[in-house]
C-alpha cells in the first residue's frame, strides 16, 4: 500500500467492488458468497488487512480460543477432563481446540510452538514424556502453557499432577488387603512417567505387605484393551495350570484391566473369586467391566479444572508474575465387585468403599 | 505506516531493537523469550506485519490446518472416525483440530462461521440436527465443509451418511431370527436424525417378521451408558415379573446397550439365554461388554476417511467445480455373544458371523 494509515473495510469495499457490510461480514468470520469472501480476502490481501484471529492478537487482544492437547482420543481418562477444561473456558467466552498428538513428541512440540501464531491464547499440554526439547519449547513458548503431568521441578511452566504412586499402592494394598498373595501387574510401557510410577507403588504395596516382588507376575505392554487380555493370556501361560499362578490382576489403567477381564472370562475364570481385578484411572470404562471394576481415581476431573484455571490465570496475568506452580491431586481408590464380591450384588455397578 | 510496500521482518527487527533471526523465530512460530516475542509482537502490530497462518491464508497460501467439529468426545463412535481423518490429513501436511460441540447447535454454526477466521482450510462437520441455520451457514461458509450425517438432497456441500435405517433393520431381523419375540427398543432423542432413522429401522424389521410394535417396549432417553441402565429398569417395571415382557433389547447404540447390559446383570438376568441384547456403532465397547455386545458397525472410519478425502478434494480444488456430492456407508451386522449363546467360548470378544 502506499498511503499512510492501515487499511479500513472501506478501503477494502471499495478494492473488492463490494459493500462495505459484505466486507464486515466476510472480515468478522460470518460468511459470505464464496465468490464475495474470494474478493474480499484478494481485496484484503492487496491492502495487507490484518484478519480477525490474529489481528486481535496483534493489537493485544485475544483470540479467545484455547488448545488442549491430549495423547490419544481414544482413552477414556480424557473425556471428564475436557469436559471440565471446556465448561470453565467457555463460561470464560473460550472456545476450546481440541488436539490428539498420539503421543508422539514431535507432535506435542509442534503445538507448544504454534502457539506463536497467535491463534490461541494459551496451551494445556498432557505429554507423555518431558524431553529436553519440551523443556525449552515450554520456555520459548509464546502464550501460557499448563502442563498435565509430572514435570522436573525447575521446569518453567504451571503444572497439575496426579499421584499415580500412591494411587497403585492404594489398589495393591487393598488387593492384599483381601487375601491375595499372587498379585500380577500388567503396566504400560516402563519408559514413561505413568508406567515408572504405577510400578514404583506396585512395589511399595509388595513390600509394605511382605509379598515378594516375582517378575513372572510383571507384564510391560501398551494401555490397551487388547494388550490387557493379550497379558493375561501371556500370564496364564507361565502357570502350571490356569489361574494357579496369580490371584488377582492390577493393571495401569482401566482399559488394560478390561481387556484382562476379557481374558479372564474367555479361560472360564471367576472375577473376583478365581482372580481379582483391579485397574486405574476410574473411568467410564469401570462401568463397562462385568463385574464393575475396582479402580483408582486419579482425579482427571479435578486436573483438567485445576489446569483450566491455571491457564485462565496466566492469560488475566493479573497481579505480579508467579513462579510456575505444582498441583498434586490425591488419589481416591474406588472398590468394586471385580476385587469385593459383597458389591456384586444388584446395584453392584455402584461405588463402593472408598479410600484416600 | 507512512512508507510504501509491505513491512518486512527487517522493519520490525529494528523497530523492536532486536535481532532479525529473533523476528523470524517469533513470526515463524519457533518461540523465543517472552519478553523478545512481547517486543516483536508490539512492534509487528505496529508496522501492520500479517502473522503465519493468516498471512499465509490471506495470500491465497493455506494454514495447513482442518477442523474436525464432533458432537461429544465421550462417545466412543468418534475414536475410529478421528484416527481415520487425521491420518489421512496428517499424509497430507494437515494438523487436525478437534471440537466437541456438545450437540449444541450454536456451536456447530460458530464453528462453520469462524471458518472466516482463515485459521482453518476446511471443515468436517457431524452435525446431530440440521436447521434451516445449519443450511444457510453451510451455504456461506467460507471454506470447504464436509458433513457426516444426512443432509436434505438440496444442501449444499458434499457428505457421507451412514445407513442407519437398514443396520437398525439388520439386528432386529437378527434378534427376531433367533426366536426372540418381545424386542424391546432403547432409542435416543426421536427429533434427531439417528433416532429417527433407528425407530424406522426397527418397525420395518417388526413389521417383515410379523411382529406386533408393542409401545410398551420402546424406550426414548439419550444416548448415554446411564440412561441405557435406567431405561432397562423401566422397561422391567413394566412387566408382572422381571424378564417376563421382554426377550431382547435392541439398543440404538453401544453405550446404551452397555448401561442395559449393566443392569440386567444386576436383576440377575442372564445375557443372552435370559435377554439377547445388541447395539449400534460396533465401537471399541463392544469389546467392553461381558458377554461380546452383538452390534452393527455403521462404518465410523469408512465415514471417517471418506470425508477427510472429499474435504482434502474439494481444498485442492482441481477440475471443474462438481456439485455436492452425497456417500452413503454400508452397514455391517456383528454377531456376537450377548445374541448368540454359541459365540460366547473362550475368545468370544472375536467377531462373528458379519452380514452386510
Amino acid at each position: 500500500m502506499t498511503t499512510g494509515g492501515p487499511p479500513t473495510v472501506e478501503t477494502i469495499a471499495e478494492r473488492a467492488g463490494v459493500s462495505i457490510a459484505s466486507v464486515s461480514r466476510v472480515l468478522n468470520g460470518h460468511g459470505a458468497r464464496p465468490e464475495t469472501v474470494r474478493r474480499v480476502e484478494r481485496a484484503a490481501a492487496e491492502v495487507g488487512y490484518v484478519a480477525n484471529a490474529v489481528a486481535r492478537s496483534l493489537k493485544g487482544g485475544r483470540t479467545k480460543q484455547l488448545t488442549f492437547a491430549m495423547q490419544d482420543i481414544g482413552n477414556p481418562v480424557y473425556v471428564e477432563m475436557v469436559r471440565q477444561i471446556q465448561t470453565i473456558t467457555k463460561a470464560q467466552g473460550y472456545r476450546l481446540l481440541l488436539h490428539s498428538t498420539d503421543a508422539v513428541a514431535e507432535d506435542e512440540l509442534a503445538v507448544v510452538r504454534s502457539l506463536a501464531d497467535r491463534t490461541s491464547d494459551g496451551l494445556i499440554l498432557c505429554p507423555i514424556r518431558i524431553t529436553p526439547e519440551h523443556i525449552e519449547a515450554l520456555r520459548t513458548a509464546a502464550q501460557p502453557v499448563v502442563v498435565i503431568g509430572s514435570l522436573p521441578d525447575d521446569a518453567p511452566v504451571d503444572s497439575v499432577r496426579a499421584d499415580s504412586v500412591t494411587g497403585a499402592e492404594l489398589a495393591v494394598r487393598h488387593l492384599a488387603g483381601t487375601g491375595r498373595r499372587r498379585i500380577a501387574f500388567i503396566n504400560g510401557p516402563a519408559d514413561t512417567v505413568p508406567g515408572r510410577n504405577r510400578r514404583l507403588g506396585y512395589r511399595r504395596a509388595l513390600d509394605a505387605c511382605g509379598l515378594p516382588a516375582d517378575p513372572l507376575l510383571t507384564v510391560t505392554t501398551e494401555f490397551t484393551i487388547e494388550a490387557g487380555a493379550r497379558s493375561v493370556e501371556a500370564l496364564l501361560e507361565r502357570d502350571a495350570a490356569p489361574g494357579d499362578g496369580l490371584d488377582a490382576v492390577f493393571c495401569a489403567n482401566d482399559q488394560l484391566a478390561l481387556g484382562a477381564s476379557q481374558a479372564l472370562h474367555s479361560r472360564g475364570l471367576r472375577i473376583p473369586e478365581d482372580v481379582a481385578v483391579a485397574g486405574m484411572d476410574d473411568t467410564v470404562l469401570v462401568r463397562a467391566c462385568w463385574p464393575p471394576l475396582t479402580s483408582v481415581d486419579l482425579g482427571s476431573a479435578e486436573r483438567g479444572r485445576i489446569a483450566a484455571e491455571m491457564l485462565l490465570e496466566r492469560i488475566a496475568g493479573q497481579g505480579p508474575p508467579v513462579p510456575p506452580r505444582v498441583r498434586t491431586v490425591t488419589p481416591r481408590l474406588v472398590v468394586r465387585a471385580s476385587s469385593a464380591p459383597g458389591a456384586s450384588a444388584p446395584g453392584g455397578a455402584a461405588d463402593g468403599e472408598v479410600t484416600s
